[in-house]
């Protein structure tokens, strides 16, 4: 498995896991009616994005950005995105340290996520392992398509 | 004083007192090369902006909308201007007031502000008063012009 920037061609394979994880509705706030359009906007936009890949296969992909603009442009968050049937296998977590590496190597001096779904064991456990820690709990913010309003997290640590 | 819809008459006054806050830098993210065409599309897209009113003077605005699309689009968001040298008068709470009966009238179940600039004590004191609490806290996520790195807060209620 390795890391590198998503091209053009991942387009397709990239939208396939995006779909089949917002399908769920368990994780991330987007619905089914997210276009192929906003998403390819959002992914290939003026920063690059990764994607985990085994020889032609994707299995994951993240994005990496300033959380905010001009005074608050020291702070990064980034998205991660794993395949359903290839998660368990330590690719959420080589995304997470790929994307540390590359926040740090541009400069910011934290990484924020905004809104971590509180049931999502996996990825707070995940995030908590390396090196987050929860600074903030948004009550009923989701709407867990299974579990009805849960509360989301916000995480942070400094690089 | 009066709140009403913003037209794109009003535009200028908006882009004025805008700059003048953010020229600050103590309260808003976006630095002095934020341009006036994304301050039009963000406060004149989708959802209307409000505008307080003296005659034909503006003297603060605010924009309201779902804080995350799809599953979490049950939660508002909401940005309040107010001109400096109309700062102290009420104007904001007026603002917020009726940004929070707008937000329940439009089915929203909660008000989140996502980056509150802690050194801004008469914002958060004013939240406070309107039954915000602080539920989150973003060390060192702003770059205050004067204070240098401060925290942020993320302030939340029902509605």
């Amino acid at each position: 498995m390795e890391i590198r920037q998503a091209t053009a061609a991942d387009l397709d394979a990239m939208w396939d896991i995006f779909q089949s994880v917002i399908a769920a509705g368990d994780a991330m706030p987007f619905s089914d009616d997210f276009d192929r359009e906003t998403f390819r906007s959002h992914w290939f936009g003026v920063q690059p994005s990764w994607v985990a890949v085994a020889g032609s296969d994707v299995l994951g992909m993240y994005k990496l950005g300033a959380n905010y603009p001009g005074l608050g442009d020291h702070v990064a968050s980034a998205t991660y995105v794993v395949h359903p049937a290839a998660q368990g296998r330590g690719i959420g977590r080589s995304l997470v340290q790929h994307s540390l590496a590359r926040a740090q190597s541009e400069g910011f001096l934290a990484m924020q996520f905004n809104y971590v779904v509180s049931s999502n064991a996996p990825a707070v456990e995940l995030y908590k392992k390396l090196g987050f820690a929860i600074v903030g709990t948004l009550p009923k913010a989701f709407r867990h398509k299974r579990l009805g309003l849960v509360d989301a997290y916000v995480m942070y640590r400094f690089l």
